[in-house]
């Protein structure tokens, strides 16, 4: 027979009616894997793939809905009312842009397991540009991974260190005070990259540069009691900001790129030219693909003005 | 072949470096069982089973020693340096007391991965109670099964709820806002009685019952994340409080008992005699139990002097 430890034999009496239980540890979807705060009713850490196949397609979030995720604890899961008139937005981890080539993997993002209150700004701002960079990296690595989720850090306060947080709505979901993103990027016969970040849950303007955001690995690990990737061999991995630029898109780029969604989901010409008219005053040239956006959405229009 | 589940076999690239790991679920001891919350370096939940047999026999806490769990990454410990000068006492969860059979069981309670920073106040006082409370079941009932932790609950603060506590030392450990345990007893042929009661982490006098921080378990599951005892048929659970009295010892027996450690501690014959005349100036009559102490500690002091 095996020799069992005393320690578990002793703990099958000490269990007897089971282990006080917080959830799967890893819960599985289309295009994320992610783990669930229980008590927070936020994801703990929500991990991705991305490559250039996914971030490209016909997939839309106008299809998509957000709503409760049925696979969490009726008890554990926040609901779309806390979020209302909370003053937060709700704030993607594994991002819908990342899932373009599959409808079903979009609307998994929707599910509110994946969610946390993000500063709207924030989440319309900074962490878009850091979105849009991780999927950028896929044009210059085959694979990168990606791991993010809350955080809850202290401040000092007169003589104490102190974490606060708000809870909003009936649930009570955990506002974090940060967020972070851990960052692998890799490519055939080259040494791989990771970086780590933790961004504050507040609006972020221009100004500051990705890498002022990037911390070393382990105070990441330390504040989230979690360790990442740890089948990764980190003594053989390079900075992901040495080998690569961790340069956000520029305010112009990001301007342009806003007038190309608001252009893309314009319904009437109006709406085509006054979206086209933000372009001079902002004082902003288009580029090819918002020329022949332009155009497009035009015939279309016409087309279907004289349809009616 | 086994069909595999297409998000799962998805979640293998997604994976490819290792699941974000929080640590093992559930950490064994000589006779507790816990789980480690790793960002907060205290335990999420201990379990124990208590019996008649374990609360008596030969162990003592003056040989066991406050010190990190080495079963715990020596990044997400807590050390003996964090409490210090910190205003809080180094609270176990799985008390010592339970564990008088075994010296080795009861220097596994003193790791301080079973350790909260607690008020001192509640640490020695009605807390203290609540377990002397635990223990007593055992003369009423077989089995007593107790799972306790800490909870860090929101207060109203003008329009929102927020979440605040202080985090003390260099590792930060968190210091809850309340304590939970929930108890489970039963006997032969009679039905599992069980109760859930959530303290605040302040001092209590001797005014409130252990009935007034008695809550529905759900709210206390609600709060905490956590399920407890999943394998126990609630249906068929009666309240502990019904069941038994959940009456703690009253001010006049807790102040004999606290003698009672005095004399026991005791190392001179004058410290004896100090204690003693304690009970007149609080004008307490001494029980039988500490009629005999104070003869037994008279002599054995007196041989001991006599030996010198
Ligand atoms: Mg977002
Ligand atoms: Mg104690």
């Amino acid at each position: 027979p095996v020799p069992v430890d005393p320690k578990v034999k002793r703990a099958s009496d000490i269990l007897k009616y089971g282990i006080p239980d917080r959830g799967p540890t890893v819960r599985y979807y289309q295009n994320h894997v992610l783990s669930y705060d229980q008590a927070r009713r936020t994801p703990l850490w929500v991990a991705e793939h991305i490559n250039s196949q996914h971030i490209q397609g016909p997939a839309n979030r106008k299809h998509s809905k957000f709503r409760p995720d049925p696979s969490v604890d009726p008890m554990f899961t926040a609901h779309n009312g806390d979020y209302w008139k909370s003053g937060w937005s709700r704030g993607h981890m594994a991002p819908a842009g990342d899932n373009k080539f599959d409808q079903e993997a979009m609307n998994d993002t929707f599910l509110l397991s994946n969610i946390v209150p993000q500063n709207l700004q924030n989440n319309a701002g900074f962490w878009n540009r850091f979105e849009m960079y991780c999927r950028d990296l896929t044009s210059r690595f085959e694979d990168v991974y990606v791991v993010s989720g809350p955080l809850y850090l202290p401040t000092q306060e007169d003589e104490q260190k102190v974490v606060k947080y708000p809870v909003i709505g009936e649930s009570e979901v955990a506002v974090p005070t940060h967020l972070y993103k851990v960052v692998v990027a890799e490519r055939f016969n080259t040494p791989t990259s990771i970086g780590a970040f933790i961004v504050p849950n507040q609006p972020i303007d221009f100004g500051p540069k990705l890498t002022d955001f990037q911390v070393p690995i382990e105070d990441l690990e330390k504040s989230s009691g979690l360790k990442f990737y740890p089948q990764l061999d980190r003594s053989k991995a390079k900075n992901l900001c040495e080998m690569d630029s961790c340069k956000l898109i520029t305010q112009k780029e990001f301007e342009l790129w806003i007038i190309g969604r608001k252009l893309q989901s314009a319904r009437t010409q109006e709406r085509v030219e006054k979206v086209w008219k933000e372009l001079e005053e902002k004082k902003l040239k288009p580029d090819q693909y918002l020329v022949d956006l332009y155009a497009k959405k035009k015939v279309e229009l016409a087309a279907k003005q004289s349809e009616e």
